[in-house]
């Protein structure tokens, strides 16, 4: 691969339907992977929740351990397409019966390269609104990842998290310069803080932003905002669908993230002598 | 002063002309104090550099000693207008001759409350675009700063600073609800950075975020993006001016943010366990 080639890289990602069938999206999945138009891409992303409809109800019953039947299978897929998928995420469960919220990363080679448990879980409380309370069944997980790619780490966040600052930033300063962040805002947040917080992730870390949500199916008890976005170091935006089934695809161009941060040196500008941020 | 009364805080934003007179941007700014539509206002906010136009020539010619006459002068107008005034920042000199991008806070009783030194020095480098680097004339100041108040502590932040995530979290995490930005963006950054980053910080804070520009001088060296804002915990923005001579009012409901905050307890669903972020 010469040089100039591998400081861009094609991404695409799959705004999904989720049905109630775990086999029914999996097979979905197969048939979407198939798409030509997904021709050359390098790294495929998937919603949050892809194969299970976002309902605290849901995740016991739809949970599957780490290198089970559904993990051997996306394994086998990034092989069988020379991709790196990072797969959305779905719901884990561990040896202990504890469930987590799961974003699983395989190499075109098929194997497992980053696997993060979301950090932050979605709690909010309303009246006459979205109310949901992630905590009451799942765990959150105690640790950030970075998948080692060929174009070197690439960081995991999922959804809630992008509210938090340190969850981009202390990836970032590990040297991340694209963050994979599947998620699922609903009608109430979408509309005022999703691209809102994309585009302010990738500005103060002058990183690439990718974030995948299912689509919106107007039956469901929580309903996603859809949306998927990819979002570029200056903060703008490579594309961002709608509410509807669809594929987004961009080229993410790491000269250009270096051209940014020469411009604006803002990693190197940081007061390390005065404040510190960091995982503990 | 009734508990009802004191969880709203009035505040004005003064997006003044500044021109190469220091008595003259003065003078502007007693007369505008008398503007009657500031009747009953309680925290009068001022742009970032409002009484030397802004660029690294003029920051040690204009600069004065902390406590000096202008400091003299501050205080007496919070004073005799009952107000807190953050007045903006101006160029300060200190005994050893280094010069600082500094920010004071007065109370109604003309007592200096705060003083914040700008941590984060605005360098860019481009090609055929605004270039620009504080650090050749300005030193940074090295720590964060609450003013106490009678709503509780306020932070001061000065607008480069609002590019690190950090600026804004340790003194929120500090207890500040309200975060006093006087910031001059400019015509390239402006436009698609100002306002996102004000509505993240206060977003991602649950805070109440005042950011103060100059108006702009199209005559001048470093055009101002002017549009002085006010936004709140959930984003919204409260004002936002355009880029002429201005004043902006808005009422904080600290009612409102305590709101925000149980609906989506953003603070408290911090992962203190995985992460720390903190002054050293």
């Amino acid at each position: 691969m010469e040089a100039n080639c591998s400081k861009k890289i094609k991404v695409a990602g799959l705004q999904t339907v989720v049905t109630a069938d775990k086999d029914v999206n999996l097979e979905n999945l197969r048939e979407l992977l198939n798409d030509p138009i997904l021709e050359g891409i390098d790294i495929v992303c998937l919603p949050e929740m892809w194969n299970c409809p976002y309902d605290i109800k849901n995740f016991a019953t739809y949970a599957e351990a780490d290198g089970g039947e559904l993990c051997q299978e996306l394994s086998k897929l990034a092989k069988e397409h020379n991709i790196y998928l990072q797969a959305g995420t779905v719901p884990e469960v561990d040896e202990k019966g504890k469930i987590y919220n799961t974003a699983y990363m395989f190499d075109r080679a098929g194997q497992k390269i980053g696997k993060y448990r979301k950090m932050h879980l979605f709690d909010i409380f309303a009246s006459g609104e979205i109310v949901f309370k992630e905590s009451d069944v799942l765990t959150g997980g105690d640790h950030f990842e970075l998948a080692d790619t060929e174009w070197g780490p690439i960081a995991i966040n999922i959804c809630f998290d992008i509210r938090f600052p340190e969850s981009s930033r202390i990836p970032a300063l590990a040297g991340a310069k694209v963050i994979i962040n599947p998620g699922a805002f609903n009608m109430t947040t979408g509309p005022v803080h999703w691209q809102l917080g994309f585009r302010q992730r990738a500005i103060e870390n002058q990183v690439f932003m990718i974030g995948t949500a299912p689509a919106r199916d107007s039956g469901a008890g929580y309903k996603s905002w859809g949306h998927s976005i990819v979002t570029d170091p200056w903060g703008d935006i490579l594309y961002e669908l709608d509410e509807k089934p669809g594929i987004g695809i961009a080229e993410l161009d790491l000269d250009y993230l270096d051209r940014v941060r020469q411009r604006m040196p803002l990693m190197s500008a940081r007061r390390t002598d005065v404040y510190e941020v960091k995982e503990k």
